[in-house]
């Protein structure tokens, strides 16, 4: 019922027009910047249910597909895509995001490039709903970058051959599909492996992947370890199997013993559900060596290049994660990788039906390209 | 020796054809993209002396003009202008900005888009000089803005018409001076006095400004209280004189007392000197009430950007100011204006020879313009 019959027809069109058209890009570039001009931007949206290439066990579920929604953004004869992806433990689904578009009113806008207030007023409709938040900004700028003719890499000031490797992650399994997941990921320099279950299955994963592998693993314990002796137990365990880095050992509101633990622990330690958005950053000095920014939890690219700086300022190692998600949300993200120590971008390679061209995995590594916005044709 | 001798001929000519060929800015689009293109960066400078229409008195000297060095880099066709202006205070003088320029080397840069890079590179030829690493900061942002073809409030997400009130300054002099120089501020709403000298001094140019007007006064004790329980009798005498604040009451290195002070005092403190780059931030929550970002202070308009995010996360109020120079440095620090809570931006209407045509100053609030870049003309 949310999908708009024209969706996929124009987009192509549009999209192409941006990079051959000189002529409409600097024409419309006067109605953009004329205040009290009439235009006004089109939000629309319809759900997509993304199917993974391979059944997802995490932390006692398994699931087939992620639900999506998919956003645009029409304004100057350009289209801005977005993308909610909403795992099921973030606590938003369709309806809830669908519901929240609906509130959403860019009427009151006249002019796209007013980022701030546009999303200063997406942020005060609700007090959650991140991912929601993170549709219209991710949507707002893929177009105000279409409309300037630049990726938002290049807006942003960064170096697009700085983008760290990205890691490929094995999910949970028997023994030989382990085996011959590891054995799959060829491509890429880095692995994750989620932890968090008991001792014997956690040790056992591990060991499963150093049975056929080498690589640089990074770890993500989706606050699986309860205790903090326990914790630091396991980490000191897995410091001698070449880890980079423990993600998120502990129960997210348990930062004093997360504290402790960043003092103790051989390995650098991540914050992931710690922190959501910017807010959450300057009270995880010295209780992370870093944090994991993800779209969907923070709103959205405008307040992840904020929590670059803030995270900086605390001296906190930076990490861009992600959901199971599209190109769209994938290519996003990368467009502030450049400032990343960590990469982990590889969404949009777990589902099979991905409806958008944009970055590219290289060599274990995502590669931008200079297409403007967020960089993404819609397939 | 420093002047290059086409330098106003050509600029202007420059900077109209940004705006009215979009041919040559699409063509030149590509080149600045491509990987490995052969153009570079030209970097040009020369020195300049701004004419003071008054004279200035400050704690204890005069001076009828201010040392500036004018920058220009030059790329695809266009020609971005920057600005270091040095108040004697601040340690540069034209011989070390033009020293410091001297050791840039841009030519190691194929893309002015990557400003992170570019401005680190910057900073770490010196500690210091901030005020010449400004001068390249703004002429690398005026040229990119130039290149994209939108200025830089727009290219920051800014509402161009969130400007706050500006303020003048009354500098100090006879009683007769101090009552016709506030006369003359009709057009503005706010009046920024500098006190800091002696008990007698300070309380009589008060009153004597408070004889003629009763417009809000902001008051800049230039750290000139060196006591803290003589500088809260100053902050109490003034706090029933409409006075908005009190920037540097003490001086730079006294946190401790200056914590205290902030504390017990009826009156905003808004750290001046005590708050120079991104890195002292931190450490100001709860020792002031706010910042005041400069562009020669911060090396430029990229820190000060990220001062701003830095600055809300630690719930300090913010303030622009600016040295005594003309309209190309005022008019880069209009650029993020919008998100400020006071403006002191009046030092371009302090000297009789401005170079540039930029930002006006309409009813007492400067007015953004949509000219690319810092929004300036050669004059």
């Amino acid at each position: 019922m949310f999908t708009r019959r024209n969706f996929l027809k124009t987009s192509a069109l549009v999209t192409a027009g941006s990079l051959i058209n000189p002529t409409s890009m600097f024409s419309q570039k006067n109605s953009v910047v004329a205040p009290g001009g009439s235009e006004r931007m089109q939000l629309s949206f319809h759900d997509f249910e993304a199917q993974l290439r391979h059944p997802f066990a995490v932390s006692g579920y398994t699931r087939t597909t992620t639900p999506i929604v998919l956003t645009e953004i029409k304004y100057g004869g350009f289209t801005g895509y977005g993308e909610a992806a909403m795992p099921p433990y973030l606590g938003e689904s369709q309806a809830s995001v669908i519901a929240f578009l609906q509130r959403v009113n860019l009427n009151q806008f006249s002019n796209p490039f007013e980022l701030e207030d546009i999303l200063a007023y997406v942020d005060s409709i609700t007090i959650n709903n991140t991912a929601a938040k993170a549709s219209v900004d991710i949507a707002l700028h893929d177009l105000v970058g279409k409309l300037i003719g630049k990726p938002w890499h290049a807006l942003w000031g960064y170096n697009a051959t700085k983008v760290p490797v990205t890691t490929f992650t094995i999910g949970m399994g028997t023994e030989k599909e382990v085996r011959e997941k590891t054995l799959e990921t060829a491509p890429f320099k880095v692995l994750k492996i989620k932890l968090g279950m008991d001792e014997a299955t956690d040790k056992k994963l591990i060991n499963t992947v150093r049975s056929v592998t080498d690589k640089p693993i990074r770890v993500d314990a989706n606050q699986g370890w309860k205790d903090k002796h326990y914790a630091l137990k396991m980490i000191e365990w897995l410091s001698d199997k070449n880890v980079e880095f423990v993600e998120q050992p502990m129960p997210k509101h348990n930062l004093d013993d997360m504290a402790w633990l960043t003092e103790q622990s051989p390995l650098l330690t991540i914050a992931d559900e710690s922190c959501q958005r910017l807010e959450d950053i300057t009270r995880l000095k010295g209780v992370f060596n870093g944090i994991n920014i993800k779209l969907m939890k923070c709103t959205g690219m405008r307040e992840a290049n904020k929590m670059i700086t803030l995270a900086r300022a605390c001296d906190l190692k930076l990490m861009v994660g992600c959901m199971t998600e599209t190109s769209c949300a994938i290519s996003a993200a990368a467009q502030f990788s450049p400032q990343m120590d960590y990469a982990d971008l590889d969404g949009n390679l777990l589902i099979s039906n991905d409806q958008f061209s944009g970055v590219k995995l290289v060599d274990g590594r995502i590669v931008l390209n200079n297409e403007p916005g967020i960089g993404v044709r819609k397939l």
